[in-house]
């Protein structure tokens, strides 16, 4: 069948929209046509060339919300008609990933979907009969789109496409850090480093789960509104005190219990780690550095009880997770219309990069 | 009174055995007569200068076990005739740290305990009219001494001095950390850096909670066979493979589920992180690291789900933790004897010095 996608021709260029050519699905894949789909920062860092497994030509998006097509041969658990969201971190329930309860990195598809491939090798995608790469697994830039069963979470019906679209990372990436990597409890004093899309997403979080005391910091002072709607109860703008550590520690008698770094820079991890309690904080890495940059501490800040962590897709079992997420935003618990700033047809896709480079967005949305 | 101590009176200098004064204990402190003290790395560390918070004339030891003489006033868990051993952590039960379950860093003496006197900020040794410091709060090189009840913990009576003393720093350290710190599982996989007395320790306590796989990793071949006793399972020369964390991987099937650094080498502290399996390894960093050094990794090693911690007297709550200890060692469940190397009078504690410094002892312990 023919498609309309956005494609990525190469490194560094815009996006061009045009009818690209995909083959139905195989045996274990599921052909769902993309309703929405959010432009994530991955996405623009992939595009960018700074990616060292990024590759072209490829049909990027991995935040998308759809509806099921058709299924390929051997395909259990979705109907055509279904609700779904794709999954760059699957969840196939077999692996031995899967298989132990302190990870989400299910490893089923791997090694094929960093190639930019189906798990039989092979792409769905061309261009004048010569093959189009996938992306994370997802390619939601494309209208239609092929994906493994493994990586689809079936989600009510009831749930708008245009919002539920960005349960497919940000959201999830910002409230299962605090809920399923870090298990945030009731009453404790949280520090959010970065208030973008990931960072407002850990402050509601944060707040989802009876936090008392979350604290945001951020260079820009217009993130401080957006951040008290979401929950967060102190701003600190680094900018204005001479320590940010520091005064952290100070504000806090003693350091946060737990830190989030939703930016990416190394120095800020270190930030964020060295402002936990003595004896029991506990950081959590979200921000993706940049290649080849690496983090530092003294061992002395570990030894005195602290922990520093990280979290891959917020640490939830997609095919498990996403759906109780979507709920949560059903039913009023936590905020997602809010954070989508900007909607455009597929057409304007650049313009929700543009939008991302200039901070006017937190997230855009393509509709369909 | 008069005691006996082994006195470290300059930065360097070796330790000099004469008679002290000691006054008695005041409101809230029991005078002990120590029985057996070992002699600690980090007595060595202090010694040498090397640490940035040590200050002489000081009396210091920090591992021993004795018997409790008299009690000052508002003493009521202790009564003379009872087996202690002296705590560096104590445990207070009424600090915000002791009400935490997460940490066992009880703060409660911690300023004056650094500064080298009683919590009244007085010492209760003296020299010609002049104070020594106490060291660590416990100054077990004396064979009387005089510690805050919140730092002894009451042992069985029925144990033997000359073996439990080490109860008081490396045995708990070492099993503490992998059975208090850590929660290692049974069935688990672990990788030991550095098997001296705190790596051993280490591996026992491995076996003891029922690791299934237990491989030390040492740069000195006569390691192997005294690792074997007390439960190792494999062991890596380092020098033997190209690249220590490649090959742990590799024989693990993914990298190891915890490991544990024992040295104090921050390169190595790195090597025990990255051979964790992704996921969910979790490292743990026991050894003590030289002024101002750091510790680095990319930040992916944790995003992509290692965690990397630290453990301080193996995150035991001394008098309610080296009690137990001190039942495991009497019920056969690890072993003590075995890593007592060297015994010796109190006149001669510089030769335990020089034990340690050339590699020749595990543990050596000063006999009153």
């Amino acid at each position: 069948m023919k498609t309309r996608a956005a494609v990525a021709l190469g490194a560094g260029r815009p996006l061009e929209v045009m009818e690209v050519d995909l083959e139905g699905p195989r045996a274990g894949e599921v052909l769902v046509e993309i309703k929405a789909t959010g432009v994530c920062h991955t996405d623009a860092f992939t595009l960018s060339g700074d990616d060292p497994e990024g590759a072209f030509p490829a049909i990027l998006g991995h935040e998308g919300a759809g509806v099921v097509v058709e299924t390929g041969p051997g395909v259990k658990g979705l109907e055509p008609g279904d609700h779904v969201i794709p999954l760059y971190t699957p969840e196939c329930r077999e692996c031995d990933f899967c298989l132990n309860p302190k990870t989400n990195l299910c490893q089923a598809i791997r090694e094929t979907q960093g190639q930019g491939v189906m798990p039989d090798g092979s792409s769905r995608f061309s261009l004048d009969g010569k093959p189009l790469l996938h992306y994370m697994g997802c390619s939601t830039f494309s209208n239609y789109t092929v994906l493994p069963e493994i990586a689809l979470a079936k989600v009510r019906k009831d749930a708008p496409f245009e919002k539920i679209c960005y349960v497919g990372c940000g959201v999830t990436t910002g409230i299962g850090a605090v809920a399923f990597t870090m298990n945030v409890e009731a009453g404790a004093t949280v520090a959010v480093f970065g208030l973008g899309g990931i960072g407002l997403n850990v402050v509601q979080g944060a707040r989802m789960v009876g936090a008392s005391r979350i604290i945001g910091v951020d260079l820009n002072p217009d993130r401080e509104a957006l951040g008290r709607q979401f929950g967060m109860t102190e701003f600190v703008n680094p900018s204005e005190v001479d320590d940010i550590v520091g005064h952290l520690v100070e504000i806090t008698g003693g350091g946060v219990d737990y830190s989030f770094e939703c930016i990416g820079n190394v120095n800020v991890m270190r930030q964020a780690l060295e402002c936990c309690h003595k004896g029991w904080g506990q950081s959590c890495i979200v921000g993706v550095a940049g290649a080849g940059k690496e983090i530092s501490t003294r061992p002395f800040q570990l030894v005195t009880g602290r922990s520093w962590r990280g979290t891959a897709f917020g640490g939830a079992r997609g095919r498990t997770d996403v759906p109780r997420i979507v709920d949560w935003y059903m039913d009023g618990r936590i905020n997602i219309d809010d954070l989508i700033t900007h909607t455009m047809p597929l057409d304007e896709i650049n313009t929700a990069f543009d939008l991302m480079h200039a901070g006017e967005s937190i997230r855009s949305v393509v509709l369909y």
